[in-house]
């Protein structure tokens, strides 16, 4: 059984309740419960925290130090100004992969910089929530070698 | 009744109480009771909140959603670096106006950019606390139309 | 008896001739009359001026330097490229509030820079006509102190 | 039956034959292969080229329009330097997907521009060859909306 | 007694746990309490907090105000975003020193600036843990004046 | 009969007397004549106005608001630096033809950047005054359609 | 008669197929078949070339050297990328012309830098195909001197 | 008798009046009698310009072309932004002074960058208004050679 | 034997006949000979590429890997614009000789930067075609080690 | 006994004779005759150099290469602008602490960036001459390990 | 008895051997020769040193601390990089006159910046060896106040 | 007999003592040595000097002028800091080579400007010490036209 962190950063509590154009109809509860159920379908099981505190995201994560086998984050907003979260990743020693619902290259140039993707070992951009079930089957392929 | 949110940022609980040269000496406590004082003339009801945590701005800005009909803002130091306040505030459908009590344009460059300025319908920057019942005023001009 | 210059800056003059989805529906003229009511009520005297000569402007300002107490100026488009017009606002010494009728801030980004904000009172931004009229009521508010 | 373009841009023809460390070691020939297999599975069907030629990618690309459902692109070096791939693929009214083997974001300052992901609807980036495949299902999802 | 206040921004609950070669394997609960060692015999009184929420280092930081004789600083990934702690520090009337464990300037770009550094007495970097003890040293010798 | 506005911008009424190497040997009052014989027999009928002030050009714009087909520009060194012109070509309803008469891409790099360029039809730099006469061909053009 | 060389760079063979509120509906055979025409009553000469491959065009470019009077190009995507082309076209001792069907200034920013106009004669952009026409009306007037 | 133009640009009418402190207290009227007596003394003859107006110094400028031996420009705001006054200039052939009261370069950053000075002979700057008479100096210099 | 493979790039095949001054009057082909017999004095093989075309030089590359003991290469124009090139001769093991004609640092700032310099053993710049024979004598330097 | 040489750059010769207010008063004489008295306490013998000639620093450091345990280094105004002494300083293979009496980050911007810190083990910055006495303690633990 | 330092930078000593095009025919020599005769008449007295050391032109200010009225300086290359130069200068409590024989707006864009502008009276730039003896005029001026 | 100087910047000294994997082992007394023979073959006589002092290399470049053929320059970490030297060696009126032992490309950004290439014939830079003979090579090449 592989251990996945997942980390859903800021504002993401409200996904499929406003701006569906860019973000979808489909609700976090949602996607958590139907990742959960893909998980299993990959004997992996997944610990997960949505939080708009930059604080409880990063204890979350150091709360992942040696339990995890790989952690996927999507910072949200974060991803483009936290260091800090940054700093949390880097005490891991698992593979990351940096999830984000919308094509952050079509939006803001504020959005253009990643502050944990050169920390990741991918990123998945742009294919809505779809983008969480295509980085749990890249986790069953990086976990696999 | 037109139903106002209004959202003070980091340090200013400390208004009135240090650096009064920059901004006044007013404290807060006394500029919202002030504030909820002018509003009852103009049958505005306003839900104010200080916090000195990113994360709770951010949740008190998603329960405002759907229940006001005007946010006021003044981010302070988050202004300039917080994109997930500004993801934040995009969830609401009512118009936005930001408050500066300090003049930012005449402090350091790191604060001439904002973060908000640019989905809000107005800005107030200068005018120590009465800026907020500038706002105020502005408010009642926008919701008229 | 308080006396207040106001500066329109260049193309103002067609203030509610032209593009109104950006600048309303209300002239100049209209505008520079209710100025006039209000600021009577507030027993303030206003000298309006409208140039489309940056020249022109800056002889207006000169000539208010030692006569008015507060300064209002909308220098439209030189708010980004005229140092003169700063320069001369430099020679008062008294208060300047700077208006926009558009909030500068969602447009063109060689609008995002104003040679006038760092020698501003203070600024407003983006509340349509109702800008100026709000400056009157930051002027009533600055000139008490 | 869908059909998908592929297009594999210069340097990938030595897929798996050198810079293992970087790119894997399994060749182009071999993915390819793989890529028609889970394809099939998918009731997709396969156009792939690869070329070191920008000018044969982009007659690639032109022999696609209105032929394709989708295309999914890792225009390797050409990613970062070519706007004339950019404006072929605009001529295309399907979705498109780029694709990146390595992790660009962890690369020279150079690789990390990339002309092509404003105007694709998803990116993958840094999962070595499994990066096609995962493109594979996020076309299978985007198709089905 | 003199009394000075120790904020350990975010991560550093860490220390000793997890990459020791770039912070060394002293726990912070270890050097908290060698700080406290050694204050004693220098007649200095030490407050000490370490917090992962910005908004809680915000709260320390004004319930010293007035209460401490010198701030000494290590807000970690905070020192390159945080402008609200450098708010915070505003606040104080007294000196500030700042700490960093690594040698900041041979880390990344994003690690060059501190927003805390031109509004500190001074600053020391790269000493591991004993930057700590050395800025005990230096606040001895600057509330001797 | 299609009327045209045609603006001169400053110095451009020394045309032909001096710089010849740069602007050529014609005068303006030459090239207005050319081009009103011209315009005739296209059955174009033209306003024409050259100035050294900034201010009388955007008042002879805004005169042409509602009375002219198409606005052909030449704002010679305002080009790179009036935002007061742009604004009052963006009063206009019509096409607007930008021409230079020298190639602007050769000469200083403060010459390369135009404040009307990107609210312009077309621009024609660099093919001396014979670029009036092709910009009243492109304007019969744009005014067939 | 006059020799006049024509380039026609990536992409352009789809003119009039694909995006023709960009490029409008003439297909570039019929351009090229009314720029003989036109040319045949202006006693010029032309030789036309449209190509995918840099490679190619710069073959063109170079058979051309001593057999032409005059060089009209339009590079499209590899105007903004190509120094190669650049250095070819340095290899002809004719004037050039850089035509434009799309103003290049309302477009991307990284479409509006040329590596071809400050060794061109003049630049025509933002009229659509008639910039074709527009440029051999130009040719002849230099070709005069 | 050598003939030598002297224009000085927006609010140096204002000289001697306002900001002492920065440009001193003589008058410009008095500077300019006083210049001419000195270059009475010096066999030279002065035509003297002040103007808040671009247009009207670019006038002033055109009319001197042929008529004088040296231009002494201080153009003052303009310096920094205008680019017609610069190309008025460069109709001149004879030497051009820039003259600043001020040292610019202890000033704005904005006011260091000159569109005179490369075009100009040489360059006075913050020695008050004894600066004039030290580029009288300079240009009897110049004109012995 | 040792084995060199030698590159030029576009434009090279007009080596001696246009732009003396800046390349030499000497062509191509006879460089390609003399360099032949100088190598066959030091005991060298070379193979030799002149290509217009990236991908010809692509291709030529990479059929080098594996059969050569160190490149030459003269890029030319796509010194500054092929990260392609970079990527074909990543795929080598052999030493690298950069080499350009002329001095790209005496030429436009856009010569200034090459994608090759990083990845090569070193670079001759300037000394005409003079520069190949260097790189000779540095190429046998390079393998007695 | 361990070895530490100590470099003083430009303008130290001063210390304590000008510019009380930003450098103490304490002579270079003095603070180097502390240094040596406390260095004995801490078994550590010093090798003292100040001089304003950047030939004399290097001379000096390359003296002490494989004689010393740890370089001590102020380099004053040149730790902005040598890369020579960071050359010579890189030929030494023991520690360097970097020292400066004031705090650089509170002074011009281009004292912000050191040539020096890279390459040092750590740097104090802003404590007047006690940096000196500190760098002191940091040596001693950082030969101890 | 007024008391002027002067110090002329790296390779004045050649002034008027070499390059005379840029600075003249007189020698550095006769320009000393000639200050002397003209300071005594204004009843000034000089004390002058040429280097190419710059510890030396160091060492030569620290030497006139208290000893002189005024500093003209021309640091020749050094002005643009030497901020040892402007500490030294900063020891002085005199004011300080840059002068530069050339004018150095019209030279390489790295000559365009002075490190010593800002801390100086005035600038006196490009009248040749003329701008010596205008800053004695000028010296005289500012001593007199 | 034709003349060479060669100059040896800072550091260099230690040339084949220190750094040798970046440097090499030879030393400057055997590199000098070397060249001196390899010159004698040649028909050449070498000045050389190396010095750590800026000023030492000026004096030398003067002493040079219109003693030599050629200067050949090394100027090490001067290179990219020293305008002084770049000046003195434009008093020189013979071809300057332009030497680095390291390729400066694969290095710090710092060093990837030179104030020397653009005035020099020719650069070497990449092949260790073997550089200066092929640098003798090019001279040879250079002196025979």
């Amino acid at each position: 059984m592989k251990k996945i962190g997942i980390l859903h950063g800021p504002n993401l509590n409200m996904l499929g309740k406003r701006e569906p154009e860019l973000y979808g109809k489909t609700t976090l509860a949602k996607v958590n419960r139907d990742l959960q159920k893909v998980a299993k379908t990959m004997t992996m099981e997944l610990t997960i925290l949505q939080s708009n505190h930059e604080g409880e995201l990063i204890n979350f994560i150091q709360k992942q130090v040696g339990k995890i086998d790989l952690m996927m984050v999507n910072p949200a907003a974060l991803t483009h100004t936290s260091i800090a979260i940054r700093d949390a990743l880097l005490l891991l020693d698992c593979p990351i992969i940096e999830v984000h619902i919308t094509n952050i290259f079509q939006r803001e140039e504020f959005r253009q910089h990643s502050f944990i993707s050169d920390i990741a070992t991918g990123v998945i951009s742009g294919f809505g929530v779809e983008g969480y079930f295509l980085a749990l089957q890249a986790a069953k392929s990086i976990l696999k070698k």
